[in-house]
């Protein structure tokens, strides 16, 4: 997934900030675009030389973008979120792996953060505009690794899905933009490892986040029944509330990890399955540890249980019997490599998501929006993504870019 | 896997025992079929009425077996292997139950130990004549739970398959007898979850084990490489006899455990593997615990790791990353699931490995021969299954049966 930016020379990028500076200070509000007198479009990002901890390796960089021509198109993002996988990617534990480069015009070969993100097309060479594209379209990533976290950069046609005029009507830019991990990740997980009926269950942990509610809403449209298992808390009323909160969404049943861990889980189960008449067929794990193994327990025979992340920090530890004698498949699901292998399934997910959305029947994640505009200082952003590197959030960090 | 043994109702089975006693001390070297006056087969069999360790609960039962009629047929057993399955389904912690019933003629509802095993058709109902069974043609069983230590058995067309003459030819009855289990076992693990390439390799622990040796053949004959593990012993020169043995029949790579789980695995495997260019795409465990964990980390992307048995009692133990980012699948396999649920793909594995075993290119397990006799008495019996159950043996116990 290695990428292009074309910018000009760095004493080019050096030489043009004191004339946009002086640009901004002329008309603060009239002019909100920073655009040099040649079509340099002006550009931040949250870029690291070295992987590390985010407060200790980001760092926001200017530079400018010259003007498209050929293959290239000029973006302005509109709405970037911020993953954990983003976060472990700076941190350098992720397995792929940014493109680090000098094109920014740095000194040393730096890389952008950010993964997922929705951009706008704000000027395009004459060979993007043959292949279909135009002014005002909006484009999500085609894959990981191109550096969302920044409110311009160049691409080419290769490296972006073009969200069509049908696709993009009634969408706002955070759904847009939030559309290609947690929702395709739940949607690829539940078609691609086996075929549930309608009346069939899934059982998930994590329910809560992204993906799991992206589940509980798919699952629902598609007719399967959800089991989904939450973190147990000491504060019942909390609970209490998140599990309505989700049973509001579509979950037939919300129980805590406490409760699936108890002894008369599997009665329950039955009750809930009619006997195991319309069975469990398919787990969806991203906690890990005892309470995963939990989860596969109550599983018909010949199911699959799809781990996608491992938020106890914990391996995944399974009796041999589950393998042997119940014949339980364990897979992993990675979105990333997914996407990348895969752009066309991929667009008709994204596709499908986006009409229930425009239809109202499919909820977004509650977001913690950060405003990231023209003025926006470091430190500010690099809080907000320290927020998320600090425990499990219930809400999600998403930058919105002003209109700069 | 119901089974229905007809025979005399038990005053009768009790009458004729004198009877039979005499027969033998009036002809005891010409006579030696034990058969009365009416034709009913005089049957020994190893038995039990309740769950429990072999040695407190098996018990060697006489019953006769009336002459088959409509579609039974009456069976002599040839060879029928104990296998540690055997064992556990005698100490009711297999899934697979047999059943328990007093057609034996037993005041109390017992089972006959023991899956596999091969027999001789030596009486037949016409209507399984009408199916192409003769008098001297061999069996083998369908599937698991019929009961097979045992000197006869009344038995139904649809509870055999039929070694037909070709099939038949040039093997032996412990060859014949020991064909269900290991290597379709083997088998079916190697040609199942994954298609092997030409010069493409496979991982194996427990590789001296009969599903072991017969992966290694089978491998072989099919283009496939094999890194086999074996336990890592103190006696160094009994290690590398082994090895020696397993590279004998085809192994290409032989290892400890201990050389598995040494830091310089990974390098080795590159230095096998061409550099990974020909992957190792499939593991077969039957040991679980650390050194399972250990061969999973070898595998290429995408690989498939299949666990049949659990050697060191311990379960398997997954980290997040190998499911995710490598995308390993873990699937389980039983044998005897997979026999009754597909007869047909049985009988070509059978087919195939006893063609095999005729051209000389399958050799047998050792095998520990226990010759049961009309006259073996019960605790002679009984002490080889003991040996079976202590501990883990090179050799595998058959018993052959006389010409009873």
């Amino acid at each position: 997934m290695a990428f292009k930016l074309v910018s000009p020379a760095p004493h080019l990028a050096r030489a043009s900030r004191p004339f946009l500076q002086c640009l901004r200070r002329a008309a603060p509000t009239a002019q909100r675009r920073y655009i040099s007198a040649y079509g340099y479009e002006q550009a931040k990002a949250l870029t690291f030389t070295a992987y590390g901890e985010p407060p200790d390796v980001l760092k926001l960089h200017s530079h400018s973008i010259s003007p498209p021509h050929g293959n290239l198109m000029t973006l302005r993002f509109l709405a970037s979120p911020i993953n954990p996988a983003d976060i472990n990617q700076i941190q350098g534990v992720y397995p792929s792996k940014p493109t680090f480069t000098t094109e920014l015009g740095t000194k040393d070969r730096t890389a952008v953060a950010g993964n997922e993100g929705v951009a706008e097309i704000i000027a395009l060479g004459e060979q993007v505009k043959q292949q279909g594209f135009k002014k005002g379209d909006w484009v999500i990533m085609k894959g990981p690794g191109f550096g969302t976290w920044r409110t311009h950069a160049s691409a080419t046609p290769e490296q972006v899905v073009l969200l069509e005029e049908g696709m993009r009507e009634g969408i706002t830019a955070v759904q847009a933009g939030t559309v290609s991990v947690n929702p395709c990740t739940a949607y690829r997980m539940l078609t691609a490892f086996t075929e549930l009926k309608e009346g069939e269950w899934f059982i998930q942990n994590g329910a809560n986040s992204g993906v799991g509610r992206a589940a509980i809403q798919l699952g629902k449209r598609w007719g399967y029944k959800s089991i989904n298992v939450i973190r147990h808390r000491e504060d019942q009323a909390a609970e209490e509330k998140l599990k309505k909160e989700l049973k509001d969404i579509g979950a037939d049943v919300v129980i805590s990890d406490a409760e699936l861990q108890s002894q008369g889980i599997q009665d329950r189960a039955n009750e809930w399955t009619n006997g195991g008449r319309e069975p469990i067929r398919l787990a969806l794990n991203c906690v890990n540890g005892k309470a995963a193994t939990a989860m596969a327990k109550v599983l018909a025979s010949e199911s699959h249980f799809v781990t996608y992340g491992a938020m106890s920090k914990q391996p995944l530890t399974i009796p041999a019997s589950m393998l042997i004698f119940k014949d339980i498949h364990f897979h992993g699901f990675w979105v990333s490599k997914w996407s990348a292998q895969n752009p066309e399934e991929k667009k008709v997910a994204v596709k499908d998501v986006l009409e229930l959305t425009r239809k109202g029947q499919f909820k977004d994640t509650p977001f913690d929006q950060i405003k990231w505009e023209w003025e926006t200082k470091e430190e500010e952003l690099i809080a907000k993504v320290k927020d998320t590197l600090e425990g499990y959030r219930e809400g999600k960090g998403v930058f919105l870019f002003g209109k700069t």
